[in-house]
């Protein structure tokens, strides 16, 4: 084809596509993730990307609707999923019947917002998603399951200075009432939840300019989301402010429990905080909520947020289906660790050893390479008829941590060249007397940090 | 929401949304494909569902462009991936001065067609493909190794009973021009791809009748890949022809060097043979073909098809970029073997143990629960307040293999009882004294194959 027939080729804007090693490294990351769910017994799910428009828009509205990849084929009018949680609500409503409640699924898929390009802001991008499903009613020890597994699988990806800051929308909820706000409790949630981004001032402002709000209800809220003290001290305050309205005493005698269970579920106190200020801005919350904050960088926001919903799947089924879960916005939380250069680096190679034939006759490289893969070992036999420089230095670019050579003399005595590609030792030996120290070299990395913080 | 205004929940027909038990079956065959690639040292890679139209349309024409999803958002027009190999050109040739040559990726992702809906034909499937490809030329070892991964992951799937069948498209080129049909190549390759379906006289028809075909070339084509015998047979009788045509004879000498190849690679002589008549219809191939029949189910077609080709990314780039691979229709296979209940269901429950608490304090089951997790153990504690016929056949309805109860005197006396949901067995002990039972258990059932035929 001549040049300027060429297409020139490019990737929509807005779309993250990986360069090999940066793709390994998100594969790991994903990889704890499902180990992690299916630790705690969740199944997979895996949903369509595309549904019916009707189906995605029961309940969506505003700006979300604008954001969506809708379009006609034939007669079908199509949308591209923007969230996990109305397909799952979708598939719970139309599969109820076949399912046992608790229902527990975890999906790890791409969703998709139109947004406008900017730069982190993705329009393909995955979540990552678990909900514990009750049919009818599910018990509050699920509230505390969630951090739970927040807590483990940041710690499998090799963070520890985190803080999951839970709240109850029923405290919230009721606080507002008892000042008198009962007809505008999601207008003041939705302000509240932007504290952390505009300040206590700010929201005082958007409270009585915005909401008529008035000045002593508007202060007192922000004070009283910004209460501190250790979980005792905080339900010990909330507790004496408790009578008037029962949502806010359920608030706290729920907020109680679900404290109590994280820590008989073995999350070390400095891991998990009450924090009342925690509002998450989603109208269908109705118990718990979380925020995840990484210490480190609190700028980066809440890496994993959740919370207690009454009802899944209203739009679709008359059956009450109240549920519990937690969201990973993971191609954002990859992209931002990737520019802060926090992503460890040990596992980057595609494979753990390359052998490098010296001869013409490549069966005894071959055969090597086999046994290696017999023991587990990701092995790539370096095939091409190239100077011996080229075959070292592709190991050397590709990061593979053993290069293996198999010259006449190997061959004759049955040994094998074993070259560290890091420390540039080498050692000739059977490929039986190699594996253990390859698989322990293996092993050491895989014990690396995925982050590293 | 009242009855009336309910949206009914359904998935859009051709597209495949499985009950948790098949979806844990589907990841099981999914991760058995990714172990299998990243033991050849293969990079995972992952491309955007959506593209620029004029980057997926670059090369598709007729039928393809038909039935892909197609839309304009703002000013972009837009496509969803109809395959994962143009994906790949376009990503090869933006990144080529990044990658590392040969390249080695594989790809498991949904691609999108919006064909008639029909039992069995899906809309929006995975495809799993595996590609090397080498920066200006690629040795032909490689075309051996792709059989060999072919090989390796469908006995780690379980499977015996199968032939890849292996042809040369040199030799079919060459052999019609032989024919003097030069210049019908591509024509003729089509309608003898189509040989197993209508059979040797449906295809010299359509030869002589669509073509022009004489009747005498059209026999000796019918005859020619109908060709039998062993290997060495064939290429035995190949060479016996051997001597006007460059082409054909090029072909002949690279078949019998892929053939010993994959001998070297460790292959076994029945699963796989030379077989004329694999010609695949996709005029990108331009050597080494592939095909893959089970031999107690033929009449499902090829599973895993492949081939070698002069160059991947013409469109998009000057480089010549020449590759091998191949392709599982994965959504289509699973579908196919579920229906004909060749499934292995030993590992469809979403947790090892469900830990069943007998005691309104769930403390200690938290407690069993973490300690078999540390083990590697997949467990689920079952939190609603329900009675113990219902608890018991959630494990049951869910084909937990194991349940484990905490009563009372297991509390005092710091013990469980486990119950084998199989067997009905039932012991108590400590938890660390029944870990080694439940692993092995595990391990036994992990052992049992994936696909059972």
């Amino acid at each position: 084809m001549s040049k300027a027939n060429l297409v020139t080729p490019r990737t929509l804007a807005g779309f993250m596509e990986l360069l090999p090693r940066d793709q390994l490294i998100f594969e790991r990351i994903r990889a704890a993730l499902e180990e992690t769910y299916a630790l705690y017994g969740f199944y997979p799910l895996d949903t369509p990307v595309l549904e019916h428009a009707e189906i995605l828009f029961a309940k969506a509205g505003g700006e979300t609707e604008k954001q969506v990849y809708r379009f006609m084929k034939g007669d079908t009018d199509l949308a591209m999923r923007f969230d996990l949680t109305v397909p799952l609500a979708k598939y719970v409503a139309k599969n109820a019947g076949e399912l046992s409640f608790p229902f527990r699924r975890y999906q790890i898929g791409k969703v998709y917002r139109g947004e406008r390009a900017q730069k982190g802001r993705f329009r393909e991008f995955y979540q990552s998603d678990i909900d514990i499903i009750g049919d009818g009613e599910l018990g509050l020890a699920n509230d505390a399951e969630i951090p739970a597994i927040i807590d483990t699988l940041l710690r499998k990806l090799g963070l520890d200075e985190f803080v999951i800051r839970i709240n109850n929308r029923k405290i919230l909820s009721g606080f507002f009432t008892l000042l008198g706000l009962g007809d505008q409790i999601e207008n003041v949630l939705r302000t509240v939840d932007k504290i952390d981004k505009i300040g206590a001032d700010k929201v005082r402002e958007e409270l009585t300019d915005t909401f008529a709000v008035p000045a002593e209800a508007a202060a007192r809220i922000t004070d009283f989301i910004a209460l501190k003290g250790s979980n005792a001290e905080i339900i010990a305050a909330l507790r004496e402010m408790a009578g008037e309205d029962e949502l806010f005493n359920l608030g706290i005698d729920e907020l109680e429990t679900v404290c109590a269970g994280i820590l008989a579920f073995g999350v070390p106190e400095d891991h998990f905080r009450i924090d009342l200020s925690i509002a998450r801005g989603l109208d269908y919350y109705t118990g718990t909520v979380y925020e995840t904050t990484l210490l480190r960088h609190p700028e980066i926001g809440s890496v994993c947020s959740g919370g207690r919903y009454d009802n899944l799947a209203g739009f679709y089924t008359e059956r009450r289906l109240p549920g519990v879960g937690m969201s990973i916005g993971l191609t954002r939380l990859f992209y931002i660790l990737n520019e802060m250069d926090e992503l460890g680096r040990a596992m980057d190679a595609p494979a753990d050893v390359l052998v490098i034939p010296m001869t013409d006759d490549m069966t005894p490289a071959i055969a090597v390479a086999a046994q290696l893969r017999k023991e587990g070992i990701r092995t790539q036999i370096y095939m091409e008829k190239k100077k011996f420089k080229v075959k070292i230095g592709y190991a050397d670019k590709l990061h593979m941590p053993f290069a293996l050579f198999l010259g006449e003399d190997e061959i004759r005595d049955g040994k094998v060249t074993v070259k560290n590609m890091v420390s540039g030792e080498q050692t000739t030996d059977t490929v039986s007397a190699m594996v253990p120290m390859i698989r322990e070299a293996i092993a050491a990395k895989k014990a690396e940090p995925i982050i590293v913080m």
